[in-house]
């Protein structure tokens, strides 16, 4: 890997593994999951309580900020660690995706992909060189290479074209990025929901070299089916010495099955975000605090948990203040939420490393099946 | 004062007092500043990190909390405090105050004022014996009598004859109240800018006997000169044994004044509703974060302060989350304000107790004259 950083696998159990991605920013442990800081911020926490949950990097989104703040003011700024007040190790994704997002805003050429802002209309451009440029500026530890993901549904055809397309820009990057010491840049396979594909992509990016292989193109509507059957043979197609990362994912359940077979980091928006609309994640599955049964609920959301919203408050305070569109809802269930996805990082590191991931996965959905919480 | 209350007045300075009344909950050292915690919350803020601002009370809101989630929900999930995870004192108004800014929703009677929900529109009828019952529903450990205040423009007619329908409802709100050991309940003087009414009031709530008086009536557009002039006497009214409670203040100079003219307590939304709005309070004035000179600057919003806000991040940092409208700018803007108001009653204290209050109040006013921060 880049220097200042090695990958270790302690153990494995079937395809999972489990170890560590040293960096000189600190220890990230594998399984990771990665909580989402959009905007220089992960919504409605403060920096020290995200490590509080066990966080141990984050990720950051360059479409975002080379629109606002801008890169460049971010690395006059003294770069993005210290503008948000995060000193271990930050991810950032390239842009391809969210510029993807964008849909009839944006243009996409060999060179790279022109669109708009949606902030403010004003143009832009993105390509391997200049993402390599910007994440540079962000001083990103892990940096994404840039690649292009078609929207669903595509034929075959389209998504062969995207492939291979996402693969010359790889190169790019590689080529961009040069010899950075103490910032990793890892590769995306692409290829859909076809195994010829993802089998070429891995070959051409296993050609090139990386730090860290991520899996692309997933958790974007095919279904969770659809996506573990890719991640049945997909993984096996990187190199096992190197960390592989699933793009945007997910639901508790699809982190099981990702890590299951073999996936090491992961990141997604969906425990922050759900904290925002009073959804909350538990052993026994998703909980919405909007609803009418929590109003005079004395327990606690979960009483196994030891998050803040959990030790301090009642289901019935938590139902209040989310109907009350108070922030502190927002705040509550968000930590709430950061905690319990790391918990379940905790149980599926100290599974595999003891070689009890199946029975702890049995656990994990008979806990599911058990419905949220006893009657009164 | 009531049982397990004591006030004790351990130094003056001119008409500036410092002491500490001694709770069952808790001390509140005076002259004290009380965050406002509407609807079970100080917005933004979890209620440790309230406390760590040095906060020893907070103040709710009746007219809030009986409409939702409802004085008896609370009660039943054993008060307010267990509910909001806020073990100190709690302060709560009579919801006077509020249905008066209702407006043409609310009809005023000698019995009561009858109004609508903001929320739903449902009927509600607000007596002295029903604010006495909600607010002890709630556990609210100093009780306010239930007063009516006039709307300003007032004649001074419709301002003395609202202050005497207060006083006859202050002493029906002491006789609901009863005794209620651990419990404490204050008066709220009335007579708006009156000299004579204002000394008719006070001899009505000192026949009568309350633990505490408080000033009611200013702070609703008056100006801070009509309302320094009320405070040059209507405090001397009072008996000096019990603490003295200006309600709904104010801005840092309002307090400094007020402080000086003998008041004991304040309260206010001010620190916590700026803080969402991107406006800081600091030693030097106020600071609004969302002009763009701040948007390069390195620098934290107050160097002489040790909050979170001032201490993690640059005033470039908090002009991005303030213009992206994220929830970490509510939090931490919050949080520095609250902390801000908590060192200045700090100072004031100190001041008041070293016979130095005059020599900290012109320092005080010299650093708001001096500009929000240096150039660059």
């Amino acid at each position: 890997m880049a220097t200042g950083f090695t990958f270790t696998v302690a153990a494995t159990d079937g395809a999972a593994r489990t170890g560590a991605i040293k960096t000189p920013r600190g220890e990230i442990r594998t399984p990771a999951f990665m909580p989402v800081g959009t905007a220089a911020t992960v919504k409605a926490m403060l920096p020290e309580s995200v490590r509080a949950t066990g966080a141990d990097i984050l990720l950051g989104n360059t479409y975002h900020l080379m629109l606002r703040p801008t890169a460049e003011r971010i690395a006059a700024l003294g770069g993005l660690h210290r503008f948000m007040n995060w000193d271990r190790p930050i991810l950032t994704d390239s842009g391809g995706f969210q510029v993807m997002s964008l849909g009839p805003l944006r243009k996409l050429t060999e060179e790279g992909v022109r669109f708009s802002s949606h902030l403010d209309g004003s143009k832009h451009m993105l390509t391997p060189e200049r993402s390599m440029e910007i994440q540079a500026l962000l001083g990103s530890d892990i940096v994404m290479c840039f690649d292009e993901c078609p929207a669903l549904p595509a034929t075959e055809a389209e998504v062969a074209k995207s492939m291979r397309l996402s693969m010359r820009w790889a190169q790019r990057s590689r080529d961009a990025f040069g010899d950075r010491p103490g910032h990793a840049l890892f590769g995306i396979m692409q290829g859909g929901v076809t195994r010829d594909l993802r089998q070429e992509s891995a070959k051409a990016l296993t050609d090139i070299g990386f730090d860290g292989y991520a899996v692309g193109g997933l958790a974007v509507g095919e279904g969770q089916e659809a996506m573990f059957s890719v991640l049945d043979y997909a993984p096996g197609f990187l190199p096992a010495d190197k960390p592989r990362y699933l793009m945007g994912v997910g639901k508790p359940d699809d982190i099981v099955g990702a890590v299951e077979r073999g996936i090491d980091m992961m990141d997604c928006v969906l425990p922050s975000r759900s904290g925002r609309t009073g959804q909350a994640w538990t052993p026994r599955g998703q909980v919405n605090l909007r609803n009418a049964r929590h109003k005079d609920d004395p327990r606690p959301l979960d009483e196994s948990c030891t998050c803040p919203a959990c030790t301090g408050y009642s289901r019935a305070y938590l139902h209040h203040v989310v109907k009350s569109d108070e922030i502190i809802g927002s705040m509550l269930l968000t930590w709430h939420n950061l905690h319990y996805y790391q918990v379940l990082m905790q149980g599926l590191r100290d599974a595999i490393a003891v070689g009890r991931l199946a029975g702890f996965v049995a656990s994990f959905h008979a806990g599911r099946a058990s419905g949220d919480i006893d009657p009164l």
